[in-house]
C-alpha cells in the first residue's frame, strides 16, 4: 500500500519520528522504542522475520527495489517521501533511503532454544551495540543456532545493533539466560552442551588443540574485563586464541567468529 | 616540549587543520596528507613506530597519560589546547582528545618483506578503509608478518584505516605487490609461500580440511566481487569457510581473521 507523503508533520509518520531520541530506544527502561530496520538488506530480513512489521518509510526507488518482498503484504502502509522530507521526519539524513518498523517479537525462552540447537553462543557483559550486532552477523554466517544473553549484555534490538548485524538479530533467535551466570550455564549444560569459555588466560588450551566437536556453547565476555570468575568457574573448558601480546588485540566479535568457525557440530 | 596554544589560527597548528579536507588524504593523488594518529592508544603506536612523528595536539590530560612515551622526545612539539580550540582547528569535535602527525615511512619492498616473513596476507581490491584497518588489526594480533597490497586496495595510511586498525597499520609492515596480480603472486611463490585464496566458491576446500602449515600467503579479495579470475588462477589452493547461504555473510576482515588463526607457521 504505497502512500505518498509530503508533510513531515503527518501524524501517520509517528513511528519514524526523531529516531535518535532516547525514549525511542528499546533497550532503555521505559523506552517506547520499536525495532527499526534501515536499508533494503535489513528491511528484507525484517520482512522475512517473525517480527510484526508496522510500516515503512522510504524514497520511491527503494520501494521499487523491495517490490518482490512486498507483493504479499498489501495491508502494510508504505509511506513514500522525498529524501528531504524523510530527513526532517527522522531527524538526520538517512543515506539508506528506506526504513521499516516492527514491534518486538519474543523468541522462546532459553531452555526451548537450547533444546533444539546444535551450537550456541553465550554472551556475558557484551555491552557494546556494534560488537553485539557483529556477533549476530557472524553467528548467522557460521551456523550458530541461538544466542543466549547472560547478565550485562546490551539489547540486540537497538537500532545500531540491528544495522551492524545486517539484520541478523532478527534472524538468529536469542533469549536472556536467566539468573546469575553460574546457574545459567548449568541450564546450558543440562541440555547436553559443553560450555567452552574463550579467554586469553595462559592456562587455557590453544584453539588448535581444543576439542570443539558435538554440542558446544561458545562463551564470550566483554572486551575489557573479559569473563567473570563465576562464568569461568562454571565452564567445561577454557580455550584461547594464540595472539601476540597487545591488550586490544582482537575485537570480541572477531574472536567469536574464529571460535564459531572452529566448532564442529558433526551434523 | 609542551607548548600551550589558545589561538585556533596559530600557524604552528597547520598540520592539524581541517582534517576532513580532501587534500589532506594521503591516499588521493595530489593529497598532501600526513599520517594522523587519534587517541592515546594509536598515538602510542605511532611513537613506537618507524614513522617520523612531526608533532602533537591535545588536551592537557592526554599529555599526562602519554608522559612516559614522550620523555625521550624532548624535541617533539606538543601543542596543548582546550577541547574547544582543538575542535576549531581540526574542524570537528574529537572525543579522543589527542592527535599526532607523522610523515609517511616507506617500508621495504615486497620482496624484502617476503624474504623474512613466515605468514603474509595478500589483499586484492580491498577498497574499504575500515575493512583494511580491521585486517591490519587482526594481522597484528594473529601474527601475520606482513601485508601485501595487490591492485585495487585503498591506502592503509588514511586516517580512518589508522584508527580502525588501532594503529596497527603503523606496526605491521606492508608494501604494494608490483605488477598485475598474477605476476605479483609469482613473486610470493618464488619466496617459498603457498598462496591460499579464500573464496566462497563451491570447488574450494573447506577450511577444516585445508593444509595451512608452513609458509602461507592468505589471499583475500573485496567483499563484493571477490577475487579476480587472474588471482584465483595464480593461487596454489582455494579454501572456503563453510557458511550459510546469505550473500553478505562475513566481513572480509572477519573471514581473514578466521584464516589467519588457522595458519600454522610451525615456528
Amino acid at each position: 500500500m504505497l502512500i505518498p507523503v509530503t508533510d513531515p508533520d503527518d501524524p501517520r509518520l509517528a513511528d519514524f519520528r526523531d529516531l535518535k531520541r532516547a525514549d525511542r530506544r528499546p533497550d532503555r527502561p521505559g523506552g517506547q522504542g520499536l525495532v527499526i530496520a534501515e536499508g533494503t538488506v535489513v528491511v528484507r530480513r525484517m520482512l522475512a522475520s517473525a517480527y510484526p512489521v508496522r510500516g515503512m518509510l522510504g524514497v520511491a526507488r527503494r520501494f521499487e527495489e523491495l517490490a518482490d518482498g512486498l507483493v504479499d503484504r498489501p495491508e502494510l502502509p508504505c509511506f513514500v517521501a522525498s529524501a528531504e522530507v524523510m530527513a526532517e521526519v527522522v531527524g538526520f539524513h538517512l543515506n539508506r533511503g528506506v526504513l521499516a518498523t516492527a514491534d518486538r517479537a519474543l523468541f522462546p525462552p532459553a531452555a526451548e532454544l537450547l533444546a533444539r540447537a546444535r551450537t550456541v553462543a553465550v554472551l556475558e557483559g557484551v555491552g557494546d551495540h556494534e560488537n553485539l550486532g557483529s556477533i549476530f552477523r557472524n553467528a548467522a554466517a557460521l551456523r550458530v543456532d541461538a544466542v543466549l544473553l547472560a547478565p550485562g549484555c546490551a539489547d540486540p534490538l537497538y537500532r545500531r545493533s540491528v544495522r551492524v548485524s545486517m539484520g541478523n538479530v532478527l534472524a538468529v533467535p536469542f533469549a536472556p539466560l536467566p539468573g546469575p551466570v553460574g546457574a545459567g550455564l548449568e541450564l546450558v549444560r543440562a541440555h547436553g552442551f559443553r560450555v567452552v569459555a574463550m579467554t586469553p588466560r595462559a592456562e587455557a588450551v590453544p584453539l588448535r588443540r581444543a576439542d570443539l566437536r558435538g554440542r558446544v556453547a561458545v562463551l564470550l565476555g566483554s572486551e575489557g574485563p573479559g569473563l567473570t570468575d563465576e562464568a569461568l568457574a562454571a565452564s567445561d573448558a577454557w580455550v584461547r586464541i594464540p595472539m601476540s601480546g597487545t591488550v586490544d588485540s582482537l575485537n570480541v566479535a572477531t574472536a567469536g567468529a574464529i571460535a564459531f568457525a572452529s566448532v564442529d557440530p558433526g551434523d
